[in-house]
C-alpha cells in the first residue's frame, strides 16, 4: 500500500454508511404509488410496502430479536419474503434464507448452525419442520405463513407453540420505526451451499456487499442496458427462488427503483404465465428447464406477441444453443448469467456490445449460450495449479478466480475451507473457463473433471461433446486418470446407439484422424474408450463423474 | 449505535476499496471502440485514452509525485482535464481544479493553500500565472498545455523553468502502469469556493464519495431516468467548466459507461453548436445563459431536428419559465438542478414520476424550474433557527440541510467554517426552500436575505416577485430589517418604470387589500417601500442586499 493523504473530517461532519435501509428509502423518494403483488392474492403500493416493513421490523423486535440475531424463512417467492430482504437486515439481524429443496437432516445443520432464533416457516414447509424441529437448538419462536388469509373470511390454524400467524401479528404492530445507523460492514444475509462432500457451507454477506451488488447490477442493466432495465417501463418477476442468492439480488434493485415488482408463490406453469400476460412481466430470471417449458407450450405462439417484450436471463446450468434459438424466434430475450453462492450471486452476465447487436440471429446465439461478459466492478481471471494467471486469449483454461466487491469472505465457522476458497487471496469457484480479450466467458469444466495433460488443461465437456458427434455414439463421460508420462491422460465411457457395434479403435482412430488433420487438438483423443451400456448418473440425472473414478479406474485403465 | 454482527473474514479474503480506478477500469470492459472527442482537433477511443491516463500517472511519477501530493489544473473542458480526473487520484495523488474565473489573487491564494506541487496550464492561462509566479509557494513543476500541437506541424514554446509540453511529456512515458490499492477514504480532488466575506474555502472529495456520487447520478439517469441517459444511445458534452464542482460529476459516470464524449474546450457559440450537430450530442449541462444564447440564436429553428435530441440540466441560477418553455418548444428537454461546491455536486434534480409525466407544457414547466427532486442517497431536510427539522408540506420553509454519503466533510484548514457548516451534524447549504411531500425542492431565499417575521420565514424574492407584478413598477429588492414586536420586517427598495408616480401609500394599499382578500400572506406587505432610481448590484448583476443593509438602513427605516 501506497502512503496517500486521507479527507479530513470535522467532529460534526457526517457520512453516512453504505446499509440496505438506503435501499429501502428510495422506494419512497419517487414513485411510492407503484405496485408490489402476490400471484391473484394480494396487491400493494410502496407506501403500504415500506410501513409493513416497519411493521416487520417492530414485530422482531417484540420477539426479543437483536443486532446480530438470525432469522429464518422458509417461503415461495412473495411479498412476505421481500418484505424480509429488508426488515430483517434493517435492524441489524440476519436473514437465513432457508433453501426447502435441502433434505430435512440439512435443513436441521443448517438450522443450528446459522443459529437461527426466528423461523417464519409456510404452512406448505410444516411436514419438514416436524421431521426436524425436536432437534432444533437455537430456535425460540417460529411465525406460520399461510395464502389462505388474503382470502374474504380465510384463516390459517397456528400451530401450538408458534408465535401466530404472519399477517396477524403484523397488523397488531405500529408502522412508527427508525431503522438504526451500525457499521457497513455488518452481517444482513446468510445461506448454504451444498457440495459433494462434507456438510453445508454457509456463505454470508454484509449491508456493504448487498449495497454495491446492487449498483453492479444496477450499472449492468440500466447503465450499460446489457440486459436494458429501466424503472419506466419495465415489471419485474424472479422465477429463481428468492432462497436461492437473494433471487440474484434483483429483489434489492426493483424495490430500490420502485418498479412494479410480480412475486408468483409456488411456481406453478399456469400461474407464472397467468401473471407473466396479466401485470405485463417484462423481465425475468430462472433455470433453463422453466424456459423450455414455456418455450415448447402450446400457450407460447398464442401469446407470442405478450411475450416478445419478455426478457429472460438463464443461469442455474448452461443455456443450450436449441433452448435459446427457440426462445429467441418466439421473440423473447433470453440472456445467460454465470455466478454462484459465493459471489451473492452476479459474477457474468450476457452483454452485447455495439459490434455485436446487429449480428444475425445465430451468431447471437453463439454468444447469448456463453456465461456472459465478465460484471461491472467485478476482477475476473483465470489461474493455473502453481497459483499463476492465464492469458484471457479465448483459447487458455485455467480456474476462474475473482476479486470484487460482494463475494463471501468465508465459511461460517469453517476457517480451513474458507481459507481454501480464497487461497492466494483470490475466490476460487471450482469452475474452468477461457475468457476472450474483450471479456466474454466461456465455462469449460469444473476443476476436478477437468484433465491436465502435458501441461494443458483439456475440458473433459469437451472431449464428450466431441464423441457425442461421431457415428454411432449416442452417450459418453470423459474422465482423466494418472498416467507417468503426461500427468493425466483422457478415458472415455460411451453409450452406444442401439443397433451400433462396439468398435473402440476404429473409434479412436477416426479422432485420431481428425488430430492428425489438424481439426482437433491431438491431446483430445483418449487413451481408452469403453463401451457399456449405461453411464452412471445422479440423483439429479448428472453423470457421476465421482463414480466413474472410483467405480471404474481399473476398467478404464486396463479394459 | 445499536450492537450488530459483522461479518467474519477469513485471512486470505479481499474486499476491494472503492476507488476511482474502478470506474476507470469499467471504461475498458465492453465499449473500448467508442470514442472521446476534443474540438475539431483530437479524437481517441477508450484504450488510447486508458493508455494516456496511465502514461499521465507515470509522468506524475517522473515529476516525484507520490500519494498525498496536489497536481493542479487550469485548462478549458478537455480531454487532457479528463485524463486528469482520472490520472492523478489513481496514483493517490490530490486533483486541484483551479477556477481560472478568480482574480490572480485568489488564484495565488488557493495555490499556495492546498500545497499545488505541479501545476498543468493552457497557455490561455499564463498571463493569469505571471501575475502571481513569484509568490507561488510549492509548486515545483509546471507543464503547458496547448491546442497548437494538435495541427500538422504544430508547436508551442514552452517557457523557461517550465517541465515542457503535455503531449510531448506523455509520448515519453510508458503505458505499462498498475494503479495501487489505497484507503477508499484518500483524498482525490479539492477546488475552492468564494463567499461574500472572508478567504475563498476549499472543500474536498474522497475517492469513496466521488465513487458513490457517481453510483447516485447513474441511479438517476440511468436508473430512474430522471434524465433519460443510457450507455448504448447517448453523446455527452459538458457546458460547465470541469472546474466547476467536477462538471457536476458527469465525466465519471460517462466515462465508466464509456459513452460517447464530446469535449468543447473553451465555450465558443459557433464551435459548441457545431460539436452538437456534428457529433450527435444527446446531455449537456450549463448555465441559464447558455442555454439562452442558443434558444434565441437563429440557428436554433434550422437546427430543430437535431436539438429535439437534446437534453439539457440547468444549474448555477435558476431556470426560467420563459426560457424552460422556449426550450420545451423547440424540442430541448430541460431540467434543473441543484448543488453546490460542498455537495460534490449532486442535490436534486428535475424527476418528472409516472403521474407527471403526461402532464402539458405549462404544467411541465412549472415542475421543471423547480431545483428537481431530492437526489436518490441524499436526506435532505428544512431546519429552522433552533436545529428544529420544518415540516416538508410545500409552504414551510427552512434552511436546506443535507446528510449523504459524498459531501464534504469540512473546509481545509478552516476547523471553525468547517463546524459551522456541519452544526447540529447537518451540512447547512445557507439555502432556504420549501420541500413538498414528494420531494419537489423550491428554492426560496438565501438564509441571510430570507426574513423572519412573527416566528414565520418569508422569502425576500416572492415578495420582490409580488412587486414586480404590480402596476408601474420596474424592478424590486427587499430586505428584512430589524422590529421589536415582529423581530423583523420586510422593507423594500423600488425602481418605477418611467414616467410612473411614485406613491408608496397607494403601492402599500394596493398589496394590503390582497392581503386582506387572502391573496397573499400579510406578512408580505412591507413595512415601507422607498423610491429609487437604480438598485445597488453586485459585480455580476445580482441585487448587493449587503450593500443596501449597510448604506439604505436609515432611509428605509424612517422614510
Amino acid at each position: 500500500m501506497i502512503t496517500t493523504k486521507l479527507i479530513p473530517r470535522t467532529a460534526s461532519a457526517h457520512e453516512p454508511p453504505m446499509l440496505i435501509k438506503q435501499l429501502l428509502a428510495q422506494s419512497l423518494k419517487y414513485e411510492p404509488q407503484r405496485e408490489i403483488i402476490y400471484r391473484d392474492l394480494f396487491r400493494m403500493n410502496y407506501v403500504t410496502f415500506n410501513g409493513r416493513v416497519r411493521k416487520l421490523a417492530n414485530l422482531l423486535g417484540s420477539l426479543g430479536v437483536k443486532g446480530g440475531d438470525t432469522v429464518a424463512v422458509m417461503d415461495w417467492d412473495s411479498h412476505r419474503y421481500l418484505e424480509c430482504f429488508f426488515g430483517v437486515p434493517c435492524v441489524g439481524a440476519i436473514l437465513h434464507t432457508i433453501n426447502v429443496r435441502l433434505s430435512p437432516a440439512q435443513i436441521l445443520y443448517t438450522m443450528n448452525h446459522a443459529e437461527d432464533k426466528v423461523l417464519l416457516i409456510h404452512e406448505d414447509f410444516l411436514p419438514l419442520l416436524h421431521a426436524v424441529k425436536s432437534q432444533l437448538t437455537t430456535v425460540e419462536s417460529i411465525i406460520i405463513i399461510s395464502d389462505k388469509v388474503y382470502a374474504e373470511g380465510g384463516s390459517v390454524e397456528v400451530p401450538e407453540g408458534f408465535a401466530g400467524e404472519y399477517e396477524a401479528l403484523l397488523s397488531d404492530q405500529s408502522e412508527a420505526c427508525d431503522f438504526p445507523d451500525f457499521d457497513e460492514n455488518t452481517w444482513a444475509t446468510t445461506f448454504y451451499t451444498t457440495g459433494t462432500t462434507g456438510n453445508p457451507k454457509g456463505v454470508y454477506f454484509s449491508h456493504r456487499q448487498l449495497f454495491m451488488h446492487t449498483m453492479g447490477l444496477m450499472s449492468y442493466v440500466c447503465g450499460y442496458q446489457a440486459v436494458p432495465f429501466s424503472a419506466l417501463a419495465d415489471v419485474y418477476m424472479p422465477i429463481t427462488p428468492m432462497f436461492h442468492v437473494h433471487a440474484w439480488g434483483f429483489p434489492f434493485l426493483a424495490t430500490m427503483l420502485s418498479t412494479k415488482q410480480i412475486y408468483p408463490g409456488r411456481y406453478e406453469p399456469e400461474m407464472l404465465l397467468r401473471l407473466l400476460l396479466k401485470e405485463g412481466v417484462t423481465l425475468s430470471h430462472c433455470v433453463p428447464t422453466i424456459l423450455n417449458m414455456l418455450v415448447s407450450s402450446p400457450a407460447a405462439q398464442q401469446f407470442k406477441p405478450q411475450l416478445s417484450k419478455w426478457k429472460v436471463i438463464i443461469g442455474g446450468s448452461a443455456l443450450t444453443k436449441g433452448l435459446a434459438k427457440a426462445a429467441l424466434e418466439l421473440g423473447i430475450q433470453v440472456y445467460a448469467g454465470y455466478g454462484m453462492s459465493e459471489t451473492a450471486p452476479i459474477m457474468s452476465v450476457t452483454y452485447l456490445n455495439d459490434l455485436e447487436r446487429p449480428l444475425p440471429i445465430d451468431e447471437q446465439v453463439d454468444l447469448r449460450t456463453l456465461a456472459g461478459r465478465i460484471s461491472p466492478f467485478i476482477d475476473m481471471r483465470l489461474m493455473d495449479d502453481n497459483g499463476q494467471f492465464v492469458p484471457h486469449d479465448g483459447q487458455s483454461l485455467g480456474e476462474i478466480v475473482a476479486r470484487g466487491p460482494w463475494l463471501t469472505q468465508g465459511y461460517y465457522k469453517e476457517p480451513e475451507r474458507a481459507e481454501d476458497l480464497w487461497r492466494n487471496g483470490w475466490l476460487h469457484t471450482g469452475d474452468v473457463a477461457s475468457i476472450t480479450p474483450d471479456n466474454w466467458v466461456h465455462i469449460a469444466d469444473r476443476t476436478k473433471d477437468v484433465i491436465k495433460t502435458g501441461g494443458e488443461w483439456v475440458s473433459s465437456l469437451d472431449i464428450e461433446d466431441l464423441l457425442s458427434q461421431q457415428a454411432g455414439v449416442a452417450e459418453a463421460a470423459v474422465i482423466g486418470l494418472p498416467d507417468e508420462k503426461w500427468g493425466e491422460r483422457p478415458y472415455a465411457l460411451v453409450v452406444l446407439k442401439p443397433g451400433v457395434e462396439a468398435a473402440a479403435e476404429a473409434l479412436r482412430s477416426q479422432l485420431q484422424a481428425k488430430a492428425t488433420a489438424g481439426e482437433i487438438n491431438k491431446w483430445y483423443v483418449p487413451d481408452r474408450i469403453v463401451f457399456v451400456p449405461e453411464i452412471p448418473k445422479t440423483s439429479v440425472g448428472k453423470i457421476d463423474k465421482k463414480r466413474i473414478r472410483s467405480e471404474m479406474k481399473d476398467v478404464l485403465l486396463n479394459g
